[in-house]
């Protein structure tokens, strides 16, 4: 069989997606039929001018989703049994009838959620865009050993709906940690399980605010955190942010507010730390109005100099911290699992919320990260990895050193997995990203950030996905490119 | 060491949850120590007279969250390292500081939220009320296959952040399951994975619908439904059911709806199907009006006689169903895990609103799931579980037939899970479940599915938990206590 393949550079979709996609769909279209070869990783890696790794992933994936498999000894075929087989039985042309009736309309919400761009997803060689974990350096045989372990011992949990609250034996470990790492003052009962650290914030701006109420976020800062309040009806203040921190002086100008949202350990994006003065007076303005604090702590695991900075939460005396994790950048993204550490008082409204809104987070994937927490491989993991970021961060600081010199300015980075970096290179932004992708460059403007764009082309680069050698000719062919 | 336990039999929590929590604090507080020895269930289901799977299944727990361990050949123990260790850190003196400042205000929809009766919690030796599922007889090894399956093939899922519209290869599964066993005319672009149908309505309803417009319910209804639309402001209609399912006319008469949603395969709780006249009459409302019609297919998996009645969805021709399946009832609640078939024109707006919600589903379940409907096992599964409901259904009517004669109606029961059974005994419904628990027997009143509950006492009796001995030795109890 002769694979008519190849990969379209100029495009915006990865390419181990492009070649999952023309082989999946020479497979469903019938040109390509079970049992039919399919070329080795190598060859086809040589055909396109690609790295073979890419190859690999479309392959792995393909196989995964059981439209190929390996013969021992002998090479990659198309499967027997497609998992599509059974869609025969639909009528083809009925899937084709153009609907009839009239259109469906969406509510205000849903026209705002519709127009969101979607997630980036194309694929660089050298990808600086601020998102994702090392992909070469995860711990699967004790991740293997926790899936093993949980799922003998989560039988009895899986058997019953969920508890909305989460699964004990997490909650159990979380408390354990946060109160060990982050100086969090809780018990299991105030931790409550969310499907990522944004669920816990659409569910706390449900049960806390009424449309047209006020909330208050960091500027420059997370912009998905903001757009969920926004699209919610709130009136969102953006309060800017200096070396110390939100500037808490100009949330209480501003006015009362429901609820703000701060990242007080690592600022999102600028890194820096939020001075205790400024904490505070946060706590103070949150006695006095009645405003909850959301602390959304995103990547306090990976910090590389300096004493740990403690958690917001462990200095409230007025029951108005909310504290948010996630193992999104701790463990893998995909788990799509995170925490939060409520005031006693609004544990079991939230626990309610959450029950009414999705009955409960799944369970097995809970257990499995209650074994991998118990059995300590988390905490191997999160030291080995911050080992690991901190090579790549001294790596990519290095590079752009070399690269830019002066021109490149780098913000604060004593910790997390990316930092802002200003390019003095007398370019427009767009441009510096289209002829970064050219050589092969993923780059992230940060402007989405902020509500007026820094007035110098400014990325947040983030480092930990990228091996220190990538690292370094990454940013030599962005130089390069940029010259 | 002595232990001091009870169990309360007045109390609602569940015994099995009354021990776990005896031991669990005992173990906290230090009454019980690393190393001590604990009863043998046997020994302590004597002491406190009640069943010794029971007292098994606290210690499952206890076990699986690290609190005990068994010694081979020697018996069970007091863990060495527990979980709470951790939490020494933490200065016990500041959790109990009260809390100072402003009392937390909900928001009118945190306010309902919080308000929502908990679910019921009491443990029944004869558990008629109608949740769960067999207990005894899922297919442990084959979960476990799929599991190990599973967790090689997810690492590349894994490493990246969750697609909002689900795994893949469970979306091609699905859409294959779906077309074959329910006419469902579906690609698997149009299957979008949900943690539980509950998440799939709320999140339609916040798509579709702005606060104070009109959606419409089965009356009587799934309660949860309704709520979940009511709590968001919408003008909800009840509409009444009859022999043939919705009265369409009733629908139409009270004007124009944006949602309705139905139970047409299997009304809940009344157990009929919806008649292909009314089916057709939905459909010509719902294209006149643009009313989006969801419909929940909760448990069409086991139908017992009569020919398998066909999706509404495959019968649409404008693309205004939605088709909503669930894996609650067919493998596992502690799941969390249902999807729904969109038409076309809504997949891409509800993926953005799913991807602003929670960002995803977790996807190590999603993976387990794939592979458990790949192999086989999924559908060999059902085919299993059907003979076996079939069963329990056929002990449950002949046991109320044997204890009631004439005095117990039985609803509907070609399908599903459970019945309606309304008594005429000449009690009143509170009453009937006091007496009921009395003997061990656990009731669910129907009412709250009711806008105008039944004159007559009137029950959701589910038979999937209970073993066909159970069943009849349960009944046999009740008659005897309502005699």
């Amino acid at each position: 069989v002769e694979l008519l393949l190849s990969v379209d550079r100029t495009s915006s979709a990865p390419r181990h997606r492009q070649i999952y996609d023309a082989l999946r769909s020479s497979i469903l279209s019938g040109r390509l039929r079970a049992g039919d070869r399919i070329p080795a990783t190598r060859a086809l890696a040589v055909q396109l001018a690609i790295s073979r790794s890419t190859v690999s992933e479309a392959y792995d994936q393909l196989q995964a989703e059981g439209y190929i498999q390996a013969k021992l000894g002998s090479g990659t075929y198309v499967a027997g049994n497609l998992p599509e087989d059974g869609l025969q039985v639909v009528d083809p042309k009925k899937l084709h009838v153009p609907h009839r009736g009239k259109p469906v309309q969406l509510s205000s919400w849903g026209r705002q959620a519709a127009q969101l761009p979607p997630s980036p997803t194309s694929d660089f060689q050298y990808d600086f865009r601020a998102h994702g974990i090392a992909r070469d350096s995860f711990c699967w045989g004790a991740w293997r050993a926790a899936v093993e372990r949980a799922t003998h011992g989560s039988r009895i949990s899986l058997l019953s709906y969920p508890s909305a609250a989460g699964h004990l034996a997490l909650r159990v470990a979380i408390a354990s940690h946060v109160a060990r790492y982050r100086a969090v003052s809780c018990t299991p009962d105030e931790v409550v399980i969310v499907n990522g650290s944004l669920q816990g914030l659409n569910l706390l701006s449900h049960l806390l605010l009424d449309s047209g109420q006020r909330a208050a976020v960091e500027d420059p800062g997370y912009p998905k955190a903001r757009i969920a309040l926004e699209t919610r009806g709130l009136q969102v203040t953006r309060v800017p942010v200096d070396a110390e921190g939100l500037i808490v002086e100009q949330l209480d100008r501003a006015g009362e507010h429901r609820l703000v949202m701060v990242t007080a350990s690592h600022q999102d994006p600028t890194g820096t730390t939020m001075s205790l003065g400024r904490r505070l007076a946060l706590l103070e303005v949150s006695e006095r109005t009645g405003c909850l604090i959301v602390e959304d702590d995103y990547d306090s695991e990976f910090r590389y100099e300096g004493r740990p900075v403690e958690s917001l939460q462990g200095l409230d005396r007025n029951g108005l911290v909310v504290y948010a994790g996630t193992f999104s950048k701790s463990v893998l993204p995909g788990l799509r699992m995170g925490f939060l550490v409520l005031p006693v008082r609004l544990v079991s409204a939230f626990v309610a919320a959450k029950s009414m809104w999705d009955g409960g987070t799944p369970v097995l994937e809970q257990a499995v990260m209650a074994e991998f927490m118990q059995s300590g491989d988390f905490e191997r993991h999160i030291r080995r990895m911050r080992r690991l970021y901190r090579e790549r961060r001294d790596a990519l600081v290095a590079a752009l050193a070399e690269g830019f010199g002066s021109r490149a300015l780098v913000g604060v980075r004593h910790g997390g997995l990316n930092v802002l970096v200003e390019l003095d290179v007398h370019r427009e932004e767009l441009e510096i990203v289209r002829r970064a992708a050219v050589v092969g460059v993923g780059l992230h403007s940060a402007s989405s950030y902020y509500s007026t764009p820094p007035s110098r082309p400014t990325f947040l680069m983030g480092f930990a996905a990228l091996s220190s050698d990538q690292i370094g000719v990454g940013i030599e062919k962005l130089a390069r490119a940029l010259a």
